[in-house]
């Protein structure tokens, strides 16, 4: 076959696989996690059955497929946000924030049963891994400016920023997540 | 019956449920919340499985009760905790050590699992909630001495420090667990 011709085949696919995910977060956010069928997914997506069943097998592995890719998609902003910021300081301010926001607007109900069923998916893991990483760096190099305090090890400190600010998705609206980051942010300061 | 006879009946009960309660604890502790039967726990509570299906009817709701129980304990716990501390800092301070050991005490796929199962239990989102409010309730009141910053809501920085410390749950000792409360109070202090 042509190059072209498998480009658009592949294209074709791509957006095919877009519309099963993006029609899947859809139903789940609107009917909760366990009242989705993959009938109402392909509906939805607008192919048929027989086709849905060609890229995926069943509703979670649709749901992990979305997942993995939120998460991918949320380190992405994050490596973005910490790319952009001048000085170590600012780095790791402008990544606590995008995490607390992003946190911030995966609350509810919806997310706690997909964490539920999610939680032993390694991939996942892996990920949150990742962004507790970056945020150990940044954490490291601040210290390292003299910008955070150096009496608790970066891991230690990246473990209570996740989780403080993790607490951004129960909180009602942005300005409390400011408090919550600024908050977090004084926990760090030097000890004087 | 006479008194005393209902008494020993009742007291033979509350043996037997704890016996339950007790083997299902060890059995899922071992090995882990998904592979642990009714057979299994009968035998393990040196009962027959006729007599323990008087008492429940089925693992999920053994580990339910356990789990309720479980949080009850911790709660009063934390409410001596809180009783035999004085003055508002201090009071804050041994409460929050308290969760957060309670915290790394707990810590695990184990519980991972459980939170997973149970996390639609009303019960146990209500004892989380009591337990947020007592944290809440002493920051406000440590807040009202000047110990505490007064520029966010005792019911936002409760959020903060309930999520903060449940960071505990991953560190290695309990020395790393004594650095996270330290990092979690600094972030309460009075903004100078």
């Amino acid at each position: 076959m042509p190059k072209l011709w498998n480009e658009t085949i592949e294209t074709h696919r791509r957006e095919v696989r877009h519309a099963i995910l993006a029609a899947t977060a859809a139903l789940v956010a609107e009917r909760g996690l366990l009242d989705v069928t993959m009938s109402q997914i392909a509906e939805q997506a607008g192919i048929g059955r027989a086709t849905l069943y060609k890229y995926f097998p069943d509703v979670e592995t649709i749901l992990r497929t979305w997942h993995a890719e939120q998460i991918a998609h949320h380190l992405a902003c994050l490596t973005e946000v910490r790319d952009q910021a001048v000085g170590p300081a600012r780095r790791l301010k402008a990544v606590l924030e995008a995490f607390a926001a992003i946190s911030h607007g995966s609350h509810g109900h919806f997310d706690t049963d997909l964490v539920a069923l999610l939680h032993r998916d390694e991939q996942v893991g892996h990920a949150q891994e990742r962004v507790a990483h970056m945020i150990r760096d940044l954490l490291a190099e601040a210290a390292a400016a003299g910008e955070v305090r150096v009496d608790v090890a970066p891991v230690e400190l990246a473990a209570y920023c996740v989780h403080a600010l993790a607490a951004a998705g129960t909180l009602p609206s942005g300005a409390a997540v400011r408090r919550l980051v600024a908050v977090t942010f004084a926990g760090l300061r030097p000890v004087t």
